[in-house]
Formats: C-alpha cells, sequence, structure tokens
C-alpha cells in the first residue's frame, strides 16, 4: 500500500471551510488531523474529535519529547499538532488534512516540502462579506474586521499550490477531488506503477 | 478569457490512446492538432483531418517563413506542426493537444516549458503484447519489435508531468480531466481569479 499525502487547508473565515471538509471526509481515504491544546475545552467539544485536551504539564512533556510536529503558543496556550495525527495516518495510507491558518501553513512548508497546499478562496470579499452578515451574530465592527482579516489572509495565496474558489460547494468539493487525484498521478508519485508496468513484461 | 494549456501527449502504441483521445474529444475545451506532412494520404484519409498534406515545396516554403513549431525528416518526408495550429487555439481558449512520439515530446519540453506532458502506459507490458496480439494483423516477429519498443519508450516517462495507467478507458479519460482541471487550479495559472476576488472588495 501506498502511502497518503499530507494536505496543508487553509481558508479565510467565512470561505465554507467546514461545510467542504464535512463533505470530503465522507470519502475514508481523508484524514482530518486533531490538534492538541492546553485551553479548556467549550460547551459541546469533545476531547479527542474536536481536540485532545491537555494540561500544561502534558503538553510540556510531549514538547520535551519530540512528539509534536508543530506547535505555538497563543494566548497563553499551546496549541500543536501531534506526530502521530500526522505521520501514522500517512503510513496507514490516509491523505491526512491539517487544517491551518496561513502561518502556521508556512512553517509547514519548511518542513514537509512535499506536503500539498491547498487554499480556499471565496468568489469575492464581497460575497465573503455578505456570508459572514447573513450568520447575524457579528456587530459591524467585528464583520469589518473579520474582512479586513480575510484580504490580508488572501495575500498568502500565492504561496499555496492550488487555490479552490468555494462558490458552490458541490464543485469546490470536486475540485478538490481533482487535486488529489491528478497529485497521485504526477510522475514523482507514479515511479512505482512504472517500475511495476515495465518489470511485469 | 483565459488561454487554453498546450498538453503533449504520448503513449507506445496499443496503449488506447486513439480511443482516448477520441473520449476525450468530445469535450468543446479541446482542439487536437493536425500535423503537416509531405507523405501521400493513405486510403481513407482526408487532408485537414488526418493530416494537411503539403507538397515538398510548400513545406519547405513555410519552414523558410518560421511557420512551423516543430518539424522534422523521417524517411524521406517530413512531418511537423503548424505554429498556426498551436497559438491561435491557444489563444481561443482551447487546450491543444500534441500527439507526439516521446523524441518529439523531449523537443518540446526545450520550447515550451509551460506545456502539459501527459504518458499514457498499459497496465503491464504484458496486457500491451496481448492488445496487439489481439488485433490479429501482426505476426509474432513484428510484435515482439512493437513490445520493445514500447519498453523502449516506457523509459521516457518519468520525463513527462503525469502517468496515466490505461487499464479501463473510462477511469483513463476521467485521470485525464482530473488532471486538467487540477493544473487549472494550480497557483501560478489561478492569479488572475485572486486579483478578481481581491479587488471586487
Amino acid at each position: 500500500m501506498s502511502k497518503g499525502r499530507l494536505i496543508v487547508f487553509s481558508a479565510p473565515s467565512g470561505c465554507g471551510k467546514g461545510t467542504m471538509l464535512a463533505e470530503i471526509l465522507k470519502d475514508e481515504g481523508f484524514y482530518l488531523s486533531v490538534s492538541a491544546t492546553t485551553r479548556l475545552p467549550r460547551e459541546g467539544e469533545t476531547d479527542g474529535v474536536n481536540y485532545y485536551f491537555l494540561t500544561k504539564e502534558e503538553f510540556e512533556q510531549k514538547i520535551s519529547e519530540n512528539r509534536f510536529f508543530e506547535y505555538a503558543c497563543y494566548c497563553g496556550n499551546y496549541y500543536g499538532t501531534l506526530l502521530s495525527e500526522v505521520d501514522d495516518k500517512l503510513e496507514e495510507g490516509k491523505n491526512v488534512i491539517l487544517e491551518i491558518e496561513v502561518q502556521g501553513a508556512m512553517k509547514i512548508r519548511q518542513l514537509r516540502p512535499d506536503a500539498l497546499f491547498v487554499f480556499v478562496i471565496p468568489p469575492s470579499v464581497r460575497e465573503l462579506e455578505r456570508r459572514l452578515r447573513k450568520r447575524g451574530t457579528e456587530t459591524d465592527e467585528v464583520i469589518a474586521k473579520r474582512v479586513a482579516a480575510a484580504v490580508e489572509e488572501l495575500k498568502y495565496a500565492p504561496k499555496y499550490d492550488y487555490i479552490i474558489v468555494n462558490d458552490a460547494l458541490e464543485d469546490a468539493v470536486s475540485d478538490f477531488r481533482a487535486v488529489i487525484k491528478a497529485e497521485s498521478l504526477r510522475t514523482e508519485y507514479a515511479a512505482e506503477i512504472l517500475d511495476e508496468v515495465i518489470n511485469n513484461a
């Protein structure tokens, strides 16, 4: 069995990333990496599903054991991806999706040049604003801030390998599947197949 | 409208290249480049469909006018691809397919680093031999020669961008479509879209 691919998946908020991932994960070949954190679980969050909730001591113990793929400290809490979430699943042949913001993604670029970087964008910034407004849970000020943040994040898009516009969910998911399929056909990943074809002469 | 992509398409004989192309060309977005030649038309061949049949003088006139994308001389006849077959169609937004053997393909690598190189292989050399034998038109000696030629051509596969195994026609065509879709989503081709999304703020 061949190893899976590591897929770094980013999108500004309001791009429908969650809905897209839910659809993609219906396919057994994919695994969404679960992050570890020292922040307290919120209402409705489950350990091992939303996050692995660790104490500060547990987290630092794992850091000292080099068990993190990457980690960072935000607002006094640790957040990180355990190596076991990535490498074990890749060995099992799963395509591992890391849902991560742009700066974390750039760090992974250095660590794993073989990872696949996919960036999801809205059809337009105007549409993004409309979607955020539609939720009806945020003030104008918060929405303005989120839109400004999204525009900043969009500047990182050229550093990714593929850009998918999420206008219609179905098309965006189908684009994602095409990317994964095509990547598996790239010559560098097909070397094994080629050997088999020739040597099965 | 964005420009089309130039697609170099190669496969050893017996890989079902013709059937695949017929299927792919049902999609309006593709154009199969027609070669020019000085050899005489065979029974059933139509000018402008199978080849552009030119006299030696016409062909050499076009060479002197730099109207060829590439050309070569085999067995005393010229064969070549007219620039008009490539660039005009790309400008029209068509994906232009050049069906070409491996050595011609390697020349195009130099001329057009932006072209997409797709190599179609059989599920195994054994299966290729079976397919050639099934045609029932060739002697054992000819088949052995063709298989040996195919094995030689397969060695060029790693120089292509994508490798598609033609086992079931439908899967091979669907793989090809995934490659074209994914390539259109690659960041370098999506720059225009990104500009629009951001500036439509």
